[in-house]
């Protein structure tokens, strides 16, 4: 069929066969579809709606359009999380090798950071000599050896998500679920997992920004990860604010591993309480713990003996990273960057924290990037010393900037103090889990 | 404003402002946008709608993307006809001297055939030696000279369709009211007229199947005209057969000649009746005519004295070409071809003509083209013997094809054959004028 046939059906409101969908999947790969034809159908997907039949064959063909990794050599069960993400959201750091102190793999595959939200990998690589580019039997390999490897997309998974998303990107089609959930599961279910936790963010500072659209997305996730044979499991997590204490690379880095390290600061509760939330599940679903409760005891346990610590150690060695800053957290914040105070103009109680402002500076004084070939400056950070609810007096200090000179400081230090809001009244914490999808 | 955030307005059912609209096409024609982009804002545009502020908008920046012709200079009115196009339609070759003859100047700018329907500009090089490549002052010159001229679309006109159409054709989104009016009238708009008569054609053979989609596209023409303070009226015509009696190129002319001569042959008279029906609400439009009554006769009499003959041949010599054949029309159709006759297998009444297949098997034999580069053969032809209500006997001639050797008749005669539906009972003849919208 011509590719304006198989257009015309969904422009006119029709339901596309499987045989259609596969063809557009095809056409994407092989550039059989122009630019402009697929830029026309996604299009058309997006005003006229893809009902689930259309969806899922979206998401098979997607995912059959590159290889779909084999750990049938690796005895314990493999499970990996995706969030949607937001700003200062590190979990992954903790995920990955507190889940495989407890017996489970995780083979996660990450992405880099654009726009206001950082990348797995830039965060990484703050870590001197750290490789995110692994072949896949390095990858396998790497599981293999410490239970869990993080690394990029390689050419082989899911090649047509790469060219659609680029695309969809560029002509407005991006926020539509039937074409988010085929992005990410054709993703994730490459991975050959036996369970996947998804952590959908809500809020002022997220993709999804109401509640209902969060809870939609992550009912679809769970949906199709079932339908293809990998149990999953969605929390619906608060991200009116950023998430912990910090917001950077190296600095994020550094508050894993001071949870990690049992050390952890109470402005990093949050980062704490999401990544166990999300591990325990990971750990119930694939069957290793009798539940969810039993789970976050075993991760205490791992946590406080250090194994969790260990195995994040015993991966970085593997991948070619610096083991020292596991036992020195300092040194990733002191990496040679100066350190700014912004001091509150009130007293007062903190109202909210700006996420998405305080990702926009990041990325503005070089700690993150606009365009997919920008460098990063790893060292450039955010440390929100105050997070919301908490009282605040007047020349108190609510957050640090860690920067390269006084004038990168100066240039942002208004939007970083704008960022906060200071009430008079008291101010409720935020609830960080407000709800599960099974 | 980037273009996503354009393209987002529509794709969720808002209204473009005049601004915006004018970005896009500023775009388009800057090649700010990518095609990608333009092809998203197409399908959300046909999918989500355009209300008629943005239709007119729309004309608006797509006429102003280019230049606008000024015949200030030529002291009478200046009227045009557009067609929709169909199988064997050569209209224009008639009205444009006729109107001129009758003292109103038609600065006709045409187009080729593509697919199934022939183009003006391909029927007029037949005529050796005709120029249809005229500069802009070589085209006013003639207009100026002859009261009309007939030319190709040069890069200044209406540049930001030319892109426009393409991408349509390329992703399915040509068939949308508010599209085609856009494409046709910036195009029209910018030949500088005081009136344009409109002919949609109707029926199996044409691009607007149905009658009431067919009366609402002329509807949105003759008020987007009107609006631009251009003087309009549609004519919807009936094209469930081919227009008249000859498709192809050459032959196409012979018939135009044969009509202006006054030697009309009576399956012509279909031509006639709609050449002379467009030129007449031209002549009353314009004012030069009281009324379209008045208008006919004068055309009849312009034929009967010659006159209307004579501008073409003046018109003709002007852009180069031989005007022996407006006194040997006969040459059109010796033109080295042979001519193999369709023989009726039953006794009977023609109850239909399908002019698809019929313009498809000239494409197919090398008279017309599918891609834009194709070259033509002028000489290829078909003769309608019989139309629509005629008694037919078997073995009688039902048509007549001009090809270049036995073997191209042979591959094609069986499709030719089956182009006629024959019935038992008698057929009434189908109405030419089915409506006339003000």
């Amino acid at each position: 069929m011509r590719p304006q046939e198989i257009i015309s059906i969904k422009r006119d409101g029709g339901e596309l066969s499987d045989g259609q969908i596969r063809e557009f999947i095809v056409g994407v790969c092989d550039s059989a579809w122009a630019d402009y034809q697929i830029a026309a159908l996604l299009m058309a997907m997006f005003t006229r709606g893809l009902n689930e039949r259309e969806s899922e064959a979206l998401v098979r063909e997607m995912l059959h359009s590159g290889e779909i990794l084999d750990f049938s050599g690796i005895a314990t069960p493999k499970a990996d999380k995706h969030s949607t993400g937001g700003v200062g959201d590190k979990t992954s750091l903790i995920i990955a090798p507190v889940v495989a102190a407890c017996g489970v793999a995780v083979p996660m595959i990450s992405g880099r950071g654009l726009g206001h939200t950082g990348g797995t990998l830039d965060k990484l690589e703050s870590i001197p000599g750290y490789n995110v580019r692994l072949s896949k039997d390095e990858f396998r390999s790497t599981v293999e050896k410490c239970g869990f490897a993080m690394a990029g997309q390689t050419a082989e998974i899911a090649p047509a998500d790469k060219k659609l998303y680029a695309l969809r990107d560029a002509t407005a089609t991006v926020p539509y679920i039937p074409l988010i959930v085929a992005s990410i599961m054709s993703k994730k279910l490459a991975e050959g997992l036996d369970a996947l936790v998804l952590d959908v963010k809500t809020g002022t500072g997220a993709f999804m920004q109401g509640l209902e659209d969060a809870k939609r997305l992550a009912d679809a996730m769970v949906r199709t990860a079932e339908k293809f044979g990998v149990k999953a499991e969605a929390i619906v997590s608060d991200h009116s604010e950023p998430l912990g204490q910090y917001v950077g690379n190296a600095v994020e880095v550094y508050e894993c591993i001071k949870i990690l390290r049992g050390e952890a600061e109470p402005q990093m509760a949050q980062t704490s309480e999401l990544s166990i939330e999300l591990s325990a599940r990971m750990l119930a679903m694939t069957g290793v713990c009798k539940d969810v409760e039993e789970a976050k005891n075993i991760i205490a346990e791992k946590i406080a003996n250090g194994e969790a610590l260990d195995k994040f150690k015993r991966n970085c060695e593997i991948q070619g990273g610096d083991v020292s800053v596991f036992d020195q957290p300092e040194k990733l914040l002191d990496t040679g960057v100066r350190k700014f105070e912004i001091e509150c103009e009130n007293d007062g109680f903190v109202a909210s924290v700006d996420g998405l402002a305080i990702g926009n500076v990041i990325v503005e004084i070089g700690g993150g990037r606009m365009l997919a070939h920008d460098k990063i400056d790893n060292a450039i950070g955010f440390r929100c010393n105050l997070k919301t609810g908490d009282k605040v007096s007047k020349g108190q200090g609510i957050g640090t900037v860690f920067c390269r000179d006084r004038a990168q400081f100066e240039s942002v230090s208004e939007k970083l103090r704008n960022a906060f809001t200071i009430a008079d009244e008291p101010v409720q914490k935020p609830e960080l889990i407000m709800a599960v999808i099974k």
